[in-house]
């Protein structure tokens, strides 16, 4: 039998979150966001991320981004992301697609956006030839498995706001991100400048559950972007008619510390994972191993040689990350286990030795 | 307690449905669609539309509906519908938004299309001024609670396809209204022509499923159609990461008769309730109640005094049908009791006699 | 030879409008907009328009149509417009490919929209499921050849405002509008609340040449509209870089009173055409043939039995009006003399005669 | 009297052109590109890029590239282009808008892509979450001021036909292309195995004409593009009503050599220029000033001290480079004079030396 190591989305439902989807499934309730579970969960939100605050569920991460970019951006604009972004790689154009948004990537070294990087696409603008930057758009923790740290964020949100811009953060994994810093989510956020988040559930435990969280509607351009993710959410598919099952599982995960739980527990496995590669490296026992980016979440980066590779595919499922030949994301979900790791690791030790 | 009769998306999951969420959710699973469950899905849709069929589960109605339509419809093509077509007025503009489609609405009583009202929109076609029909839409049953009979369908089916055109059924309900034909699904639409189908889960006691379905994807234009609908999953935010959830809740659904199991219990409370209602007109007991519409399946539409409206709404959630004043949807899932029924039928009674 | 009386846009380049263009033929100038006759024409619009008035000179009139409306309408808005608007049927889906608009067409008699006609679309607003209102459009003069007053314009405007919407002007034909009611531009737009206004150009008698026009651009709300439309010219295809040609084409109408002369000399040919058939009908020469609309400014609807129609066609260019079976328009441009109209007029008296 | 060598389209309307504009502007003719000019057009540019050749007049150049991808990739699809390609960084995001088209900028030395940096965006294809790419579009000559060799072009065609991708060239510069490597226009195109080009007309001496060519409309996949193209010049707010206008820029253009005499005096011009500067600058007149980019065709790209920048600005127009700090382009029209040349080295001599 196959160990996944694939996605942080191999994993199932955390048996927390179907047990809250179940709890509320009892009678009737009105449907599109009218329901009393997601008034609740803004508050839950609130108390996570600030009272000014306006929370949106929706169904797919790709969905809670381009949401939350189209509201944001106007007609006529521009987002500067990383070129490993999952806007700019992983969404088909779907931001391009649902809302015209050009996208401006730039080349990030570990995936992360600097001012210095950002500047460049600053310039130049009220320039009619080109689509305007209005949004910024980061990734916490990035792709490439970093980590901005909160004063990096801070740096960005000012380059944004001096410019008029607005910070955008993909939340896909901030839960990680919180843990691996260990601050709470509004350390990494609103305490820092940040304008507009999707607020990651799915890969952290829940069937498909992610939010639009407009950081600061108490501003009028806050108010407006905020209004902007409510009235998208029916054209951009993403309002589910029976939402306090969502609600449910986004509640399931906030109201409490299981969101914590579990990101601890997926950026644990993949510590102990990339500590037990780096040792072995060390001891010369994985010849032609190349661990890369570092391991500050839940993702293992590492080069493999072909052979090794090879070997290893028949009892593990990894991710063979494009565009860099030979590397392979090893990915820990909040289910991975330590006999998950430690048999990758043996596995690895092994196919090594033998290749 | 007020007891909803607002909508069959007030219903909660089926335990069924609930329980096969559960069952799947077992280990790790590939995402995106490549896991067994999701296979195994579109064999069992082949056993109830044709072995031809490929389908593709998404999360929203909405959802199927434009992905579906976007993949049928060439970039500068229309889209002929009823003007209370869900995806006329209640997709909040998705078409459009989301695919650039151009929507010609059809002022249809009962909400249905026929050949007679579709045919001047046929004329004039390969005039650049006008964006070209390419697809006739209707939906089965109708929004206003209608049912389609099969050679009315296959009617409609003919005259799309010798103009060149493809014909797509809204089948949010379409369980219920095979329930209430008495016909499998494949007499409703792969044996009478339909090309396309987006095929009801949510609103027959899924949490949130849907599957875009390609009838006869062996032809080059139905294979051209599968592949759209395809690579359109992720840009239109459809394409649910932990996927084996969304097959999970379908097949709970259709391998197995609770599809219609559900379908006909909705019917049925619908049935009642307009039987009562009929009754008491007769007996003249509801002076200035008037149904509105045929109950074909499971809606009861009814026009009610303004007072005695006002009357039923502290004990009944029911929706005031947008456009004609004083008409009420009154809308069974398949939850509905014949408690749920009676109850309305003797405060409608009531509130009648006391307005 | 054949006499078109096909279009307003079969005629060619008022001399006075070449003599125009060849005039800043001179030496090399700024592009996309920063020459000085971009400048100046929006000084003479505000001259006709009011001092608050911004100008966007593009090049088509579905292009001044789509990018008004575009930067008007938020990302989930609707337009109401009459079924018979340019914007809903002939300009090939432009509004709802460009933009994503969504449009609300109604039955409207004559082509002309009332308050009491657009009432229905206003209520319910604010329902997620719905795209919301944003623009009312109407078109003067409408496609069908009539005329609103300034009061039936103030009556929308004011209703339209109430709701929070703008009023929208289709002004290809404003110059015929204005001549026929013998009243300046601004009489029947700024003066009567209109918000937006695509300003013909090229049916009366430039090459290529019409203007957005955002009527109060010192309001808050007339400043985003205005830069909107800035913003879009590029991504919307209609910013020329060689921007003095467009400027001068307009220049040459509206600085001065060729736009009138030309409204006057096309509207005289129409009266002329329409007057002649009333006679002839009157005098019961011309059995069968029944006109239909009133000829308010340069179009003559009449129905023609197909015998008549074909006896026509050898010699004349008309166009059969689709949608109405037997109605043909003829239409008079800025260049149309007596000899074409009497001309006609004693073709169709033989065919009538003979036929 | 500053003296303008911004852009190309500085320049005014060549003289022939305007005389063309006027020749046809005799009586009415039909509108929307049903007159016999427009057919006329087409049997030219089939003299100049084959028999089976399909041309669709258009306005801008930008309508040109949007309407041509447009119609060749489908909703799902992307464009491999360079990142200084027109298409990413002139047109404000009209791809993405018009489209949803995704842009896969690439970093091309000289602006020229090859198919080493073409490659890695082709691998990893069929995969859900990345936009599929279907076209390669080049710019010939480049925003650079280069060229691509036929040879180069070939190999770019055949790498992308291979991947089943149409390889598209932005022909804006391609009469000076064609000048510069004295080539027939299918030499470049047609017979190198390009698809769809957008052939310029308006920066060699037309007002506002450009088309949007399909140079293989006899293969299925070739005629299906014609026909979107074809069908997409409304909904894209480029056709024209009076079309015969622009039809007949283009004919003064490419029915006889006008198209090529002026791209050869542009060329030359820039030569000149070109030569001048290097003379100067091996002489050490030129201290700080440093030539950019080979002078391929009618571009100079050059970087100059900024005090020298200074200098020359009261009496020159030139372009300031975006991107590249202290570059700027000095672009020559078919207009340009041996004493614009001499008169600006003279000018860069003196505020070199007093610099």
């Amino acid at each position: 039998m196959t160990i996944s190591l694939g996605s942080d989305n191999h994993a199932g439902i955390h048996p927390e979150v179907l047990a809250a989807i179940a709890e509320v499934n009892v009678g009737r309730a009105p449907a599109y966001g009218d329901d009393p579970w997601t008034a609740r969960l803004e508050e839950v939100l609130r108390g996570h991320l600030g009272e000014t605050a306006r929370a949106f569920p929706v169904l797919t991460g790709t969905g809670a981004n381009v949401l939350g970019l189209s509201a944001a951006v106007p007609r006529w604009g521009a987002v500067v992301c990383a070129r490993t972004a999952h806007v700019m790689g992983d969404e088909g154009g779907a931001p391009e697609k649902f809302a015209g948004l050009k996208l401006l990537p730039v080349d990030a070294p570990d995936g992360r956006l600097t001012p210095e990087l950002v500047a460049p696409l600053l310039e130049g603008r009220d320039d009619v030839h080109r689509a305007e930057p209005a949004v910024v758009s980061i990734t916490q923790a990035t792709e490439l498995g970093t980590l901005y740290t909160p004063e990096q964020v801070a740096e960005l949100a000012a380059q944004a706001h001096e410019h008029g811009l607005l910070l955008h953060v993909d939340g896909a994994r901030i839960a990680n991100a919180a843990a691996a810093l260990d601050l709470p989510l509004r350390a990494l956020t609103t305490d820092v400048g940040v304008d507009l988040l999707s607020l990651g559930g799915t890969k952290n435990g829940a069937l498909a559950a992610e939010a639009v969280v407009v950081l600061d509607a108490s501003t009028a351009r806050g108010a407006q972007v905020a209004e902007g993710v409510r009235r998208l959410r029916m054209s951009g598919m993403q309002l589910a008619s029976k939402s306090r099952f969502v609600a449910a599982q986004l509640l399931a995960l906030f109201d409490g510390d299981l969101w914590l739980r579990n990101a601890r527990a997926a950026n644990a496995a993949a510590a102990r994972l990339r500590a037990g590669i780096d040792e072995r490296v060390a001891a010369g026992l994985l010849p032609g191993v190349v661990p890369a980016y570092a391991t500050d979440v839940n993702g293992v980066f590492v080069e493999l040689p072909e052979r090794v590779a090879a070997a290893l595919r028949p009892g593990f499922v990894f991710y063979d990350w494009p565009g860099e030949p030979g590397v392979v994301r090893l990915m820990c979900g909040f289910d991975a286990t330590e006999d998950d790791v430690d048999g990758f690791l043996e596995a690895l030790t092994v196919a090594a030795r033998d290749a």
